[in-house]
C-alpha cells in the first residue's frame, strides 16, 4: 500500500494528510507557546498513537482524553500525565484508582459530591493522592458545576480539604463556541469564559486554596484571547483534523481540514436527476443533520453537487439546482467528502488511512469503546 | 464476567437479549417456511458469527451482506452461498472474482451495464460462472434499475446472454416500508414490490429467461403478504434485533426488541431540570433525529424521561413535563435505552454483551469496515 497513490483506496475510506495534521499541530503549539500556557491536547477526535505524538510532539506527555478506554490505551503505550475529563462514572472508579497507582500523573475530574465520596471511599496505595479537576460550568450548559452557584465553590474546598484527594485543578469547556459565527463571536465567548474561570479561582485564593485552571475548546483556541496566557492550560482537540463545522464557525479555512472521505460513484438514476456513492451514514456519520447547503458534507471541487440523504451503506447526490450530467460522473469514479464533523466521521472508521500529497504513508488504527 | 447481571457491565454499554434473538429469528424462519419462500437473512445489523448462526440454524448457508467485509468475514469462518447484495463497486471487482473462484456460491448484484461490462472482462477461473442477481427499483428510490424502464429489462437479457456471466435472481429492496405505519401500509407496499417483482419475472420468461426472484426488508417480511410465496427468497435482516423504530412502523412491539444501551447517571443540572447520562451520540448514534417524542430513544420503564440532545458522549435527559425529581435517578444510577435504529446503534460498538434473563453469557464481536 504504501507509496501508493489514496485513489487506489478501496472506498469509503477515511483519508488523513499527515501534512495537514502536522501544520494544524505545530500552529496549535505555537499559538499557546506565544500565550505562554500550556498545551493540553484532547485525543478523543482521532483516539490514535500516531496522531497523539503529532500533538504532543513526541513527547507522550501531558494529554486528555474523554473515555477509560482511551486513557488506558495511552497508559499501556507510555503515555503519562493523562486527564480523564470526563464526569467521574461511579462506575469506573476502581479502573481510575488502578491506572492512579500505576502512572505517574493520572488525573480524574467532577463535578459531584457524590463522586468525591466515592473517591474517599477509595484511598489510593502508597500513599499516593487522587489528583481531582473540578469541573465548571461558565456557559456551556453540559457538565459542570455552574461557576454562578455557591455549591461550586464548596465543592472546590471539599475536595482541597479531603484526606488522600488533591484539587488539581478547574476545568470548563467553552463548547459554546460552537454556536458562533466568525472570530468576534468565538472571542466573545472566549473571553467570557476566561473571566469566569478567572474569578472564581480568585475565590479559591480567598480561601487559600491555589491550583491550575483550564479552558478549551477548538474554536476559542485558535482565536485564543490575551487572557486565556494567565491560565495554566488549554484543551482543544478537534483542530488537529478540523472539518466543515469549524470553518463555519470561523476556527479555520476549509484548506486546514485534514481529514476526508474518499467515495465512488456507485450508481445512475436519472429518473430522479441523482446518483449514489458508496459512502452511507456508515462512512460519514449523520452528524450536522443534513443541514449545510451541500447536505451531509461539502464535495470537494463539486460546488454543485449536495449530499442530501443517506442509508447505512449509500448516498443519494443531486445537484443544487439543474440537471445532473451524468458523463461528469461515470460508475466508478471518485468523489472525495469532507466532514462536517471529524470526531463523528472518524467515529465511524476502524482504520484511516495516512497520505502526504496523495502518496499513502500507511494506517492509523484507533482504540474504541469505554 | 460470564454469570453476573448486565447491570455489573461498565456503561454505555450494547446489550443483546438472546432469548429475543432467538425468538425473533425462530418467528421469521417459521413465517417463511409457512409462506414456502427460501429466508436469506442480511447481515448488515449486527455483522457477527454468532448472529448469523441463530439466523441461519446453524447450517452457515444463504446469507446476504452489505460490506465485502463482510462477505471476506463470512467466508472465512465457513459461511457459503453469500450475496453481496450492493450494486458491485467497480473497485472490488477483484475481491469479488476471488470470492467467486474460492466459495461454492459467491453472488454479485448490479444495475448498471458498465458493471457488467467489468464482469466480462474479468472471466473466473475453472470455467466457472459470476452468479448475478439484477437489482430492480419498484418503488424505492434507492438502487436498482427502475421496473418500469425499457432499460431493466435490455440489462437482465444481456446479464442472461454474457459469456461466463449467470442471471442468478432479480432483487429488489421494498425499503419504502420504512415510510408505513400500521400492518395494512405495510401489506400494501409488500403486495405491490411483490406484484411489480412478478410482472419483471414473466417478461423474462417471456424471453425465454428464467432465474430466482427476491425481495425484502423487516416490515414486510414481519407482515408477509400470500402473494410472498411465489418468490424464490426474502431477506430480511433487522428484525433480528428489532428497534423502535420498527415498533413505530408495525414490525414488531417494543417488548420485541432485541438490543438495548445500558447508560448511567452521570451529572444533575437542577438549573435546567436536567440530568447527565454516560451515553452521547457514540454510544447510540444520531438516528432518528431525535424526533421521537422521547427524542433519541426510548428510556425502559420511564416514559416521562427525554433523551433530546447528545454530545460525543454525553446525552442530556429531562422530563417530557414537570420537574424532574432526582431522587429518583441518583448519580450512578442505571437507565436502559431502547435504540431507534439498532443497526445504527450497532455500528457504534465494537463489541456486544449477551445476555439471558439479565445474566451475562458472553460478547460478540462484530466486523468493521468495507
Amino acid at each position: 500500500m504504501e507509496g501508493e497513490p489514496v485513489y487506489a483506496l478501496f472506498t469509503p475510506a477515511l483519508v488523513v494528510d499527515v501534512d495537514k495534521v502536522k501544520r494544524n499541530a505545530q500552529r496549535m503549539r505555537e499559538r499557546c507557546h506565544k500565550l505562554g500556557v500550556q498545551l493540553r491536547p484532547h485525543m478523543k477526535t482521532h483516539k490514535t498513537l500516531e496522531c497523539a505524538d503529532i500533538m504532543t510532539g513526541g513527547s507522550r506527555q501531558c494529554i486528555v482524553v474523554s473515555t477509560l478506554a482511551e486513557a488506558s490505551f495511552y497508559a499501556d503505550h507510555g503515555f503519562d500525565d493523562i486527564l480523564y475529563a470526563y464526569c467521574l462514572p461511579l462506575d469506573k472508579v476502581e479502573r481510575c484508582a488502578a491506572l492512579s497507582e500505576r502512572l505517574d500523573l493520572f488525573q480524574v475530574l467532577l463535578d459531584h459530591p457524590d463522586a468525591l465520596e466515592q473517591l474517599k471511599k477509595r484511598p489510593l496505595k502508597g500513599s499516593r493522592q487522587w489528583h481531582v479537576w473540578l469541573k465548571l460550568d461558565c456557559g456551556n450548559g453540559r457538565a459542570g458545576v455552574l461557576h454562578s452557584e455557591p455549591g461550586s465553590l464548596q465543592l472546590a474546598r471539599a475536595i482541597a480539604e479531603a484526606d488522600g484527594v488533591e484539587l488539581t485543578g478547574v476545568y470548563a469547556h467553552c463548547g459554546n463556541t460552537y454556536n458562533c459565527r466568525g472570530v468576534e463571536q468565538i472571542q466573545t465567548v472566549a473571553q467570557e469564559t476566561t473571566n469566569l474561570t478567572l474569578q472564581f479561582m480568585d475565590k479559591l485564593k480567598a480561601f487559600g486554596i491555589s491550583c491550575k485552571s483550564s479552558i478549551g475548546s477548538t474554536p476559542s483556541c485558535s482565536h485564543p484571547v490575551q487572557d486565556m496566557g494567565k491560565l495554566s492550560e488549554v484543551h482543544p482537540g478537534n483542530y488537529v483534523f478540523y472539518d466543515v463545522q469549524q470553518s463555519m464557525i470561523g476556527s479555520c479555512s476549509l484548506d486546514d481540514v485534514a481529514v476526508k472521505v474518499l467515495t465512488r460513484v456507485i450508481g445512475h438514476c436519472p429518473h430522479r436527476n441523482q446518483l449514489l456513492v458508496d459512502c452511507g451514514w456508515a462512512g460519514i456519520s449523520l452528524d450536522g443533520g443534513g443541514k449545510l447547503p451541500t447536505g451531509y458534507a461539502v464535495i470537494e471541487g463539486h460546488p454543485n453537487l449536495k449530499l442530501l440523504s443517506m442509508t447505512q451503506e449509500h448516498g443519494r447526490v443531486e445537484p443544487t439546482s439543474g440537471p445532473l450530467d451524468y458523463s461528469k460522473y461515470p460508475i466508478g469514479s471518485l468523489l472525495t467528502l469532507i466532514p462536517y464533523h471529524s470526531c463523528a466521521t472518524a467515529m465511524m472508521h476502524p482504520v484511516y488511512y495516512v497520505h502526504s500529497e496523495g502518496r499513502l504513508l500507511g494506517k492509523w488504527t484507533p482504540t474504541r469503546g469505554w
